[in-house]
């Protein structure tokens, strides 16, 4: 049988989330055009990265080990969680360089609609880490959306022992008020602080 | 070594033509967290690409055998050759269906100032299946550049004994003239053709 691999390997491609049939078609040109080497390497890493990530049993980040890099990282503060729903949000946060504290991945947040309960969210074992390592404050960093709110709330309700805040939410740095939404400035006003004068 | 096998997987989808760090991230982080079955069929079919795509041998099109299934395919009229630069305007022509002759790849354009010399487009080869095949009509689908142009002078100046004609440039179907660039307008009335009344 004469198979086309290569309008397989175009159709392997769209399976990359945001690329459709002309961009997978690039790729894969590209890719055999002109760089074998680093197709392979893609390839390789792939099938290790899937045969090796897991969770991290402390803070359900993705890592190749039983724990993650920031779990192991005795420099980093374990007495401080900063809660997030998402791997996502931890390499965001991480990227900034100015947060040395713990994490904990939800992998989600509180959505009875379609069926997540806090049970899916690891919520109990979140709270076992709290107690064990005495955490003195857990930073809320749920999306702001009614599901990360009403998560962030249902967080705040249970832990005990440990100060619980939020991340504001507000006007971003660098924008201009009139090209940011109602909603944002309305919450921004609502989450006014006072000016300290030294 | 905790080696950081995410950041891994996130750097190695950067090697994909437009995708930047983010985009990788949010690939690889869907791939690990949602689709691990995809992400081992891509890294599957990109190693059997790799290892099994090659040049067609009569026509240099991407083929995983000795020969292109179009260039196999004994329906397809081989007294017409379509020659084009590159294997993406190959898949960009059958996408029509209308096209039923073969194709010849050059891979290129002529450009003295890269280097690229008619050896290096395979011209040679190409007037060799044109010759062998008793090949009636050139069809020239080069790009509308001046390395396009050039290379398509050069094709015609060296094809013997069979008719050489050059794809139509000019409006796109559904363009209006007003959005239309100069140049391309400038082309289309120097492209007019007699409008024929039967």
């Amino acid at each position: 049988m004469n198979k086309d691999l290569l309008l397989e390997l175009i159709s392997a491609l769209t399976i990359l989330p945001g690329v459709g049939k002309k961009s997978a078609q690039r790729m894969a040109l590209y890719l055999l055009d002109r760089n074998k080497d680093g197709a392979n390497i893609l390839a390789n890493t792939l099938i290790d990265a899937v045969e090796n990530i897991q969770r991290c049993e402390t803070c359900r980040m993705l890592t190749s080990n039983k724990n993650c890099k920031i779990c192991l990282d005795s420099s980093r503060n374990e007495k401080i969680v900063c809660v997030v729903e998402n791997p996502s949000d931890v390499l965001a946060i991480e990227s900034t360089g100015g947060f040395k504290g713990r994490y904990f991945v939800l992998l989600g947040r509180l959505s009875p609609i379609d069926g997540i309960g806090p049970e899916d969210l690891g919520i109990n074992e979140m709270l076992n880490v709290i107690e064990k390592n005495s955490v003195n404050e857990v930073i809320l960093a749920t999306s702001s959306t009614v599901e990360g709110d009403a998560t962030a709330i249902f967080i705040k309700d249970h832990v005990k022992n440990a100060k619980v805040s939020r991340i504001s939410y507000g006007i971003p740095i660098g924008g201009e008020l009139e090209y940011v939404d109602g909603t944002t400035i309305a919450r921004a006003i609502q989450g006014r602080t006072e000016i300290d004068v030294d």
